[in-house]
């Protein structure tokens, strides 16, 4: 039985972060709107009832519906195993993963500083403001955290000796960023030597690495949550 | 054995949705920052070495450590009972705390659009217009959506016929955004009977309404993420 998984076609966004989970854990899934397009995703949306998600992504299995980059990959962590199951660990890996949807919600508002529904092009004063204090202030903190939390475990990962949802997030936090800010992340990677490990390390897992050269793999573009406009980014 | 909980001393802001789990639950803890100070509170973050908080609030019990609201929350409602144990159930309670925190985050974007680290006064005109939107069209799209939440249960609750941490914070959001929002908040109300029933609920939990009348509950402020400015709101 596969996965529906619901998410903007055309584009990485926030349903990456659950493609990575699912691919390098070789679960089988659709990505419904990729074939069906952005329409069927609206129409889906649009015509639930009871206990529905705020906003894509969203993954369906025989009825069950779960919305929140967060609560999809915890599911996931639980029922695949893609996570330890002890509680201090599993707090652990939720944390971490709370504090990448707080970089990925501050890196949109980044190009979307004053009006969330409107485009980039009707506030690139207010976005060229907002992406100088996230360069310079915002984002050396993010990596030292996750770096901090890369180097806090003995083993190669995050937890223990195997890769877990959150190292596959990590990973996918460098590439959006190396493609957003490529001045920026130059100048600020090397102090950051124990999350560049983990973006390696995770780009080296078979079925991600098959996962990456496949055309399942979008490209990032200025659709995505990370985009690069050369304008907001500075060494 | 009492919890720690370490937040800024002064205001609600994100500490107050632990607050109310851990009130509504009589739970007993010790809210460190407010009997020592802002400056022990960033000493103690800055001491940590391991698995590390990237903000306040956090909790302490035993050389645990939780951070990040929402996995704060699942916690207490596992170990506290403050939330239904079965899988659907957990997910629901946390995707809806998840799309809390989007919209905390939103409106602590409204006052802060352009510059998370300088003042509501070095960004009035920019925050004027991200106001205007939110006020549009984000605010009734986030009400609306919990209120469809809470008519989804055909119990009093969101969940059953008791409450969780997750009907606890929907009383915060209301009493948030009826401080920074009073005009906007009158006219849209009447449109959400069942999130304020929720709230009015709430309210009436003997702890919580016991809390309230205390002087534990600190009076909302320009200090916290809901912020009244009178520039910002309109009908």
């Amino acid at each position: 039985m596969a996965y529906t998984l619901w998410y903007w076609p055309g584009l990485q966004g926030r349903g990456e972060f659950v493609r990575l989970a699912l691919e390098g854990g070789e679960i089988p899934y659709t990505d419904a709107a990729h074939d069906r397009g952005a329409e069927a995703l609206m129409a889906d949306l649009n015509d639930r009832t009871g206990r529905t998600p705020f906003a894509p992504p969203y993954l369906e299995l025989n009825g069950l519906v779960i919305a929140q980059v967060a609560n999809i990959l915890m599911y996931l962590g639980e029922r695949h195993d893609l996570a330890p199951s002890n509680m201090a660990d599993r707090l652990w890996l939720n944390q971490l993963q709370l504090t990448v949807a707080d970089l990925v919600a501050e890196v949109h508002n980044v190009h979307h500083p004053v009006a969330m529904m409107d485009y980039y092009a009707d506030q690139k004063p207010e976005a060229a403001r907002a992406a100088k204090q996230f360069r310079e202030e915002r984002l050396p903190k993010f990596l030292g955290h996750f770096d901090d939390a890369a180097q806090a475990n003995p083993g190669e990962w995050l937890i223990d000796h195997r890769w877990t949802y959150a190292d596959t997030s990590l990973f996918q936090i460098v590439e959006g960023l190396r493609y957003m800010f490529p001045q920026r992340m130059r100048t600020l990677e090397p102090d950051y030597p124990n999350l560049i490990r983990i973006r390696d390390q995770v780009a080296e897992i078979p079925a991600i690495r098959a996962y990456l050269n496949s055309d399942r793999r979008i490209a990032f573009n200025t659709d995505g949550i990370f985009r690069h406009y050369p304008e907001l980014d500075a060494a």
